[in-house]
Order: C-alpha cells, then sequence, then structure tokens
C-alpha cells in the first residue's frame, strides 16, 4: 500500500505510535477502488487528525476501537487492536474495555470484539494471568452520587421493571464501573465514544457529565467529537453537538 | 470452554434448554481474552437472566434471535438458531421470524439470518416442506382497527408517497401479519424486540400496545426490556424505557 | 436458487439490468430456510418494486448500494455493486460513493465497502487510472449558500469544537462536495438514503432540501423512501416520513 505521509505529519506524533503504524488500518483494498479515499486517510485522518495533540493517541486509539466495537466492524477489528497495544494502551486495558462495552453496546459486540482481540493476543504473547479478573477488589465510589442516580431510577422506572432497576445498580454502578483495571475516566470515554458510534446522544448528557467529573476535559470532549466525525460518521456528530454544548454551557455557569 | 454455572442456576431453568446449552453461544475466544466477560456471562446472564421465569425460555430465545437479527450480528447467529430450536421454537416459526424481520429490519438483515440458519437446518435434516410457503390461508383480522390505522396513515403520508401507504397495507397488515405461522404475539414480540434493538423508540407506542392486545402481559414486556439491555446494551433500554412506561401507564388507566 | 419472476413483470423494467439481474442478489439460503421470503423477494420486491419507474434502475441500485454500506451489510455488498454496474453506476461513481460515504457512514463503512468491491472490480477489469483521484478540479459552488451556512456551524458550534466546524467546511462542503466524479445530485442521493438507512431523520432536512435543491425531484425522494422500506426496514422509513412530509410542504408553499 502506498502512503502519502508527509514528513511534518510524522514529527508532529508525540506518542510510541506512528501516522504510519496508524496507517496499517487502512485496508489494502482501498487504494484498489478508491484511491481518492486512501490519500484522504493518509493526509487528513492519519496524518493530521491523529497527530493532533487535543488528544492523546492512546485516547485516540481507545475512543476509535470502542467506536469500531458499538459498530460491530468486525473485519478490521484486530488492526485496532494491534494499534491500541502500540498506542499505549494495555492488554489488561484492552480485555477491560471489551468487558464494559458488553453492557454498554450489547454483548454481541463485546464477544465478537473478544474473537477479533485473540489472535492479536496469542500473536503478542499476552498472559492471561496478566488480564482482569470477574471479582477484583473494587474501587471506592461516591456513595452520596449513586444513592441519587439509583433513587432517581427506582422511582422513575421501578414500575416498569424491577430488574432493570436492580441489575443497573448491582451489575453497571455498584460493580462494572468500580472494577479498578480501567480507570474512570477511560470508562467515561469509552462510553460516551460508544453513545455517539450507536446514534445515541439522548443517553449522553449523563455520561458526559460525568465524564467530565471523571477528569475529561473539555478540549479532550471535543476533539473526540472531532476524531468521531470521521469514525462514525459526520450526521452522528453533528446529533451530538448539541448536547455536547448544552453540557459545557451547563457546566460553565 | 470453562463454565461457571451453579447448581442452583441450573436447578433454576425450567425449560428444555439448560444454562449449559445457553453457554453455548459464548465464543471460546471471550475467556482468553476476558476472562471477567466469560465469567459475568456464565453467572449473571447464562444462569441468573435467563433463568428467570418472568419471560420462558422460549421467548428469551426468540427475543435474543430477533435482536442480533436486527443488529446484523451474523457470526453467533448459527448458535442462537440452535438454541431457540433446543427452546421450543419450531424451525417453522425460525423461517416465519426470517421472513417477518425482512419487512421490520430490513432485508438483508432477513437474508444474512437465513445464510447462517441454513446449515443449522441441514444439520438438523429440517424439511423445507415443513416450512410456511409464501400463500398460506391467513388469519382473521380486526377489520375496523386495520380500517383505522389505515385511515390516519393515508391521511398523514398519502401526500408523501403512496408507494409507503399501499405496501403498508397491503404487504403488512393484510398479509404479513395474517400468515399463521408465527401467532401475532410473537409477530408483536420479535417487533418490539427489534425496534428496542435498532434504537426505534419513537416507533414503539403502537407495536407495544398490539403486543400487549396480541396478549403479551406487563411481566413479559417489563422482563424482555431486562433481558435486553445485555444484548442490545444498557443506553437502548434506558431509551425504551420512558415509551414502555407511558403505554403501561395509559393503559391502566 | 429458483425464481418467480412473471414475464409482466420483466416488461416493467425499462433499464438495461432485469428482474432476473436483481434476483442475483438474494443469497441461495434464503430459499432453503425462508421459502416464503424468497418468494416475496422475487414477486415483491425484485419483480416490482425495482420496475417501478417512480425510480429509475440506476438510481435504485445506487441508494439501495448507500444503505446496505451504511448498514455495514458486507456480505452481499459484492453483489450489489456488480448489480450496481450493470445498471449504469460507472466504476468511478461506485468509487466516489464510497469515498462520500467514508464521511457521511463512518470510515470503517467505507474501506469495508472498498474490500466488498475490489473482487467485482478485478473481475471487470476495471482500471484505476479511470476511478476518480484526490485532487481532480473542482466543480463550483454557490458561494452565499455555503457562508451561510458555515456562519451558522461556527456561530452554534465554534465553542463545542472548531475542529469540527472547520474539517465540515474544508473537507465536505469546500471539497468533497465539489469533487466531479459524483453529481451533486447523485451525492444528495446517497446522503439522504444514509441518513434514512441509519436512522437520523433529525438530521435529514437539510439534506433532504439539498437534494431537491440539486435536483431531485419529490416524486423520486417518495419514491426512495418506498424502496428504502425494504433495505432498510419499515420503522425507519416511517421515523424519516414526518420529516418527508415537512420538507416537501414548507417547498410547496
Amino acid at each position: 500500500m502506498k502512503t502519502y505521509i508527509t514528513a511534518s505529519a510524522l514529527a508532529l506524533m508525540a506518542t510510541t505510535a506512528t501516522a504510519q503504524d496508524v496507517s496499517q488500518t487502512l485496508p489494502g483494498a482501498v487504494g484498489r477502488v478508491a484511491p481518492a479515499l486512501e490519500a484522504l486517510s493518509n493526509e487528513d485522518l492519519f496524518g493530521s487528525v491523529w497527530a493532533d495533540e487535543a488528544l492523546s493517541m492512546r485516547d485516540r486509539a481507545l475512543v476509535t476501537f470502542a467506536a469500531l466495537v458499538t459498530r460491530h466492524e468486525t473485519g478490521n477489528l484486530g488492526a485496532h487492536v494491534a494499534l491500541a497495544l502500540d498506542s499505549g494502551v494495555s492488554a489488561a486495558e484492552i480485555s477491560e474495555t471489551i468487558t464494559h462495552l458488553a453492557f454498554y453496546t450489547g454483548w454481541g459486540n463485546a464477544t465478537a470484539a473478544a474473537e477479533a482481540a485473540a489472535p492479536i493476543f496469542e500473536e503478542r504473547d499476552i498472559n492471561i494471568e496478566t488480564l482482569p479478573t470477574a471479582t477484583p477488589d473494587l474501587l471506592p465510589y461516591d456513595e452520596q452520587a449513586e444513592a441519587s442516580r439509583q433513587k432517581f431510577v427506582q422511582s422513575t422506572y421501578g414500575n416498569v421493571n424491577q430488574g432493570v432497576v436492580d441489575n443497573t445498580e448491582q451489575l453497571l454502578f455498584l460493580d462494572l464501573w468500580r472494577r479498578p483495571a480501567l480507570e474512570p475516566r477511560d470508562r467515561s470515554l469509552i462510553t460516551v465514544a460508544a453513545l455517539i458510534a450507536a446514534g445515541q446522544p439522548e443517553q449522553m448528557t449523563f455520561h458526559l457529565n460525568r465524564a467530565m467529573d471523571n477528569g475529561m476535559t473539555q478540549g479532550e470532549a471535543g476533539a473526540m467529537l472531532s476524531h468521531l466525525a470521521f469514525y462514525a460518521g459526520w450526521p452522528k456528530v453533528f446529533s451530538a453537538m448539541p448536547v455536547a454544548k448544552d453540557v459545557f454551557e451547563s457546566r460553565a455557569e
């Protein structure tokens, strides 16, 4: 595959992975069917967007992986697992991202992601003993915020189905979010990415606020939107922009 | 693949299929990449959710199949066809579910489902003569309700495109819904499951009401939401909850 | 594969491709698992919908291809590339459609489409020199309309993320939409098809108006909705109908 990465673009890359590494995610067929898309990929997406330090290479790799898992783009997931590992995401974090996304984008997306990751993990001799187990020591949590969330959900949806209410509390907020293999800020990053990629801006207010409470900056959130326009399509991001705008403005008050 | 099904969970299963059967739908790679997800699958999803009698094993298998067809999760569909057959869904019902979902989630989802089901049907020597034909004797229908539905759609959308209006009446409500190979209640079950899995709560009010008119109980509808949180992701279900709440409340008045 | 195309249906086909050609897109497994769906495909979808001259065979092939790319239905894309080529869509237009959809439905959908198209392009000895390059001479554009669009987006979203605003102007409206390998009317056709198929009616008002400004007739837009009900599912089209109705009415005033 021909590449068109300029020296200046390469110089911008501030992490271990390079635009050249990112370009490995582009299937070779693209150049034979859509040469313009190949050039745009290398010039604009890999050479410029990925190199923009408003969001770290590591975060971009994690966000992209989460978006592709959400969209069930299984054919190219292996290449993105490899890129994430080369960009500073650990195998344990990939593993935990898959577990997290099972709850936030559906079991089958997560199990298909595991199938795509398995050969990469094997290739790199990743020791299963280093991967997160089902019952780690859990992180502490904000009991007051959780009690308030639970009270709202119980009173609103308890009459619809108690199982949803109970599972949301027990499996998600008292367990999954407290598992230590992925920082809360990173869980928020992949959750918001998944919501944008799934076209669910209506669920984003709570999670973007939580993301910023967990340490994501407004600059990072904006850069994630800009990044995801390429991977989830412009319309998905334009539907998410008004929600982000409202969240940013409400926090600035 | 290791499993972690407890004896108590197995004892809860009230149908022919067991948690062990359900666990056959989990790809082996999951344990090598995300051991926590494997454990959560066996303990919480297969051992507990599937065993909850608020929705029958047969309905859970049908709902899950409909959700995966809708999400084009083709890689794992074969295992879910097998599970459905083991849970009391007949081959004719699988066949008819695929035909129904062609209209409700798109032709390509249905034809891909047929491709996934074909080897299972062959393996089990399913006789093509037992499968539904194109022109069966049709079930009677509520002519007044249909006239009212058609009048509304004609007056609202006749000026947009008459073809949509006519096809909706002729192909869907005067033919598909009246085909005898799947009970109206089961058509409603898979239609609502498809709408939740597709992230289309805005289309759910009509079909959830129809489902309950067709015999689905409120308890079953709630349990379906709880079940689909795992297979379509929590956010999809949280977007469907307000619609279900409104439908339940409007019917209680 | 058995087909049930009637002679009268064949007689209706007004282009080079025939109902027989369209029926090549149906996987053979459909007849073995869902004989009713096979019959409905041949009678109603291929024999009647595709033959309806309210939308040309060429437009139907392009719209269907765009919908399947958007839905990541990769397994059957090759057959639809072949059908599009047989229906009067040029290889250059297929190539450019893929590049366009990278921006409008996500990079991974487009690169997977390139992978599906590559063997068809090779089979037909399509010369890479005939495919659109990255830097063609660009079409003129309506500077006033673009300035107005840009002013609105800048003032609304500039504070959310300047990158999104800049990329939307530079990459999309000052470059992509002006590339000559696909008529603006056809870009609009595939963009609106992609929005319907993705379940994003909330983004459709701008693009349906633009489509009609670019020469798409109201009859064609309505026929596209009717066509896509089959390929994206009825609920997607019913969510798009109110938007189309509003656009049609606002333009009739």
